[in-house]
């Protein structure tokens, strides 16, 4: 291929993705590692290059959304405050390569109680344009995930729960790593959920009693893993009551995880739409290109 | 020095630790980092020896503790099941120096809600041979904290939180380690403490907080820390409420620690005692030893 009309970017902690738009098509597509973790202030327009550069047959504009936007990223872009219309600002990151321009979106701040977001408003943006009239909660899975109160067309409200780095720090780093398989049992999910959903609690023992099961039952890793996921999901959904409780609630995430929390919520009455978050980030970054 | 009457072992996850005995005092201790994690199972004895050969002047016996016992140690101490007597039995290991005796305590299992601990009931065994007639509820802080209900010289229920991993993981390894600094804020601590005591649930948004408030009001780290210490342990209150609620209770720790724990306490209107976690650990080594 050659051309792009231009070129959409989703550079986080640990990733950069690109897509070259043409039409509002994607025609070619490209990933690397060179996320803001691995670069330094120097490094993002050699990362991006190196990714872009076969697309370029002449100028480009590049939107970015994500974590490259952050103090530590390429160029600060400011957060909005809530209440706000998610990514609806640009900044302008400074580039050598004459044929290169870029612009990074805003994260959205909330004072009180204080919480950030960067890479999430852009997935809320997406939904947004494509249902203008969603009014409800959105909940999108992942390493830190957000909980958000959507209505007129504005992000109200936010939360973050960190149980995706907490489930990964314990499968990886702690003793549990000895207890947990591959595999996943429903059942164990459920029962776990149950337990922390109205007891959350019992999180702080429960955890070291999926080491001790393992250790004198035994028990199996595939159901360790499902309860453990299903420990933090609930303790997560008991906070994020006042979000979900009565309200019509959307998913945006990856399709595991968007399965995940679909279970999740099922098991508490709520019947989830889910979103594909590429999708949605893509569609975010495609109206802010549009808008701006 | 030379001669030893007996050789004390602590041997955990992560260090070794022996103490040579002479009627009663000890004369000379040692330490290495050939804790059970960093030693093959034919590496036991020659760790062993690193630090104990230059006080034989003949056969010697060697009572230790920990995670040395365990399945993957030296070889298995079948844990004791609760109600028992903690640190009550011994199991040889196999050695090839014909002057080396090593006897390992058993570590205690409970089958419902199922749990373990090694290492730790020979603290609660020291305690035990300096308190006979000790009754209520002891908290050994640390990595694994657990907390035991004692009645009548015997170890009758106990439950494990893994608060101390997961402040390590969050520390270490989280987003959060961009948060925390060094240094103390006892009032932060208070204040988060109740928190999570009163709203356990908090805990899954409470954390990501922490990280918000550096961002967007540049926190400052001893305050972070503090917090992130009271939110754990107010979550761990909450969940042994059952164990501490109208009891006499005791603490077993490493000084710092203890320190912070008897601050929890003293916040919820308990006054612990607080005890040297490694004074007890030799006191229960000798106590095996003498009945041994």
């Amino acid at each position: 291929m050659s051309g792009a009309d231009w070129i959409a970017a989703d550079w986080g902690t640990s990733n950069l993705r690109v897509w070259a738009m043409r039409r509002g098509d994607v025609v070619a597509e490209a990933a690397s590692d060179a996320g803001m973790n691995a670069v330094s202030r120097d490094g993002f327009e050699p990362a991006l290059m190196a990714l872009i550069e076969p697309w370029l047959d002449g100028p480009v504009e590049v939107i970015a959304c994500g974590m490259v936007g952050s103090r530590q990223g390429w160029a600060e872009a400011p957060y909005q405050s809530v209440p706000c219309r998610p990514a609806g600002r640009l900044t302008l990151a400074p580039t050598t390569d004459p044929r290169l321009t870029v612009r990074l979106l805003s994260g959205v701040s909330q004072a009180e109680p204080a919480d950030v977001m960067r890479g999430e408003e852009t997935q809320i943006a997406g939904l947004l344009a494509r249902q203008p009239d969603f009014d409800g909660v959105l909940c999108l899975p992942g390493t830190h995930t957000k909980w958000a109160r959507i209505s007129a067309g504005e992000l109200c409200h936010f939360r973050t729960a960190m149980t995706g780095e907490l489930f990964a720090l314990l499968e990886r780093h702690s003793v549990l790593r000895h207890s947990l398989g591959d595999g996943w049992d429903g059942d164990a999910f459920d029962e776990a959920l149950d337990e922390t959903l109205s007891r959350p609690e019992r999180v702080a023992t429960a955890l070291f009693t999926l080491r001790a099961e393992g250790l004198l039952n035994g028990e199996d890793g595939p159901r360790a893993r499902a309860r453990l996921s299903g420990l933090l999901i609930g303790a997560e959904l008991a906070a994020m009551k006042p979000y979900w409780l009565g309200q019509e609630v959307a998913l945006i995430g990856a399709p595991r995880l968007n399965e995940i929390y679909r279970a999740a919520l099922a098991h508490v009455g709520l019947e989830a739409r889910a979103h594909d978050a590429t999708e949605l980030v893509l569609a975010g970054l495609t109206a802010a290109k549009e808008a701006g």
